[in-house]
C-alpha cells in the first residue's frame, strides 16, 4: 500500500496550534488507512499551509482564508485516494 | 538553533488517536521553540510510542503504561532542554 505524509505548517504567533491539530485529528481519523504520518509544524509570520506528500495543496496567504475541512478533505482525498467516497460530506448540505 | 523532530506512534485499532493528539498539542505548546515538528504515526497492535530525535523514550509495550503528561515533558525537556524550566508543574503537588 502507498505511503503519504501530510505536513501542517502553522504560524504560533498567531495561536493556529488547536486548528492545526484539529484539521490532523480529522484526516487521521477519516484517512486512517491511507495516511503513513502526519506532521505539524510550528512556524510563523502569518503561515498555514497543508502539504500531501511534498505538495501544496493549501495555503493560507495564497487562498487568502483556512480551508473548510471538507474541502480539505476532498483535496486530500483526490490526493491519496482519489476512489475514497466521502460518506454524507459529499453530498451537498 | 538546534532541530528537534518528536513522534508519536498510536494503535489506530485501540483508538488512541485522541490522546496521541492530545500529547501532542501539549508538547508543541510546552516546547514551541525548542520542537522543529511533530508526527503522529497511525499503527496497530496496541503501540503508543514516543521518540524524540529517533530516540525511544516511552513505550507502552515496555512501561506496562501510559506517560502522564507531566513525566512526559519531563523527559522530553531532559532530552532536547536541560535547562528549561516547566514552571510550576516541576513542584512537587
Amino acid at each position: 500500500m502507498a505511503s503519504h505524509h501530510i505536513e501542517i505548517h502553522y504560524c504560533t504567533q498567531c495561536r493556529w496550534l488547536l486548528r492545526a491539530a484539529w484539521m490532523a485529528q480529522e484526516l487521521l481519523t477519516t484517512f486512517e488507512q491511507e495516511i503513513t504520518t502526519l506532521t505539524l509544524k510550528p512556524g510563523a509570520g502569518g503561515i498555514f499551509e497543508v502539504h500531501v506528500d511534498s505538495k501544496l495543496i493549501w495555503s493560507r496567504t495564497q487562498q487568502g482564508r483556512f480551508p473548510d475541512i471538507k474541502e480539505l478533505k476532498q483535496m486530500v482525498r483526490d490526493s491519496i485516494a482519489p476512489d475514497k467516497n466521502l460518506g454524507h460530506s459529499e453530498r451537498s448540505a
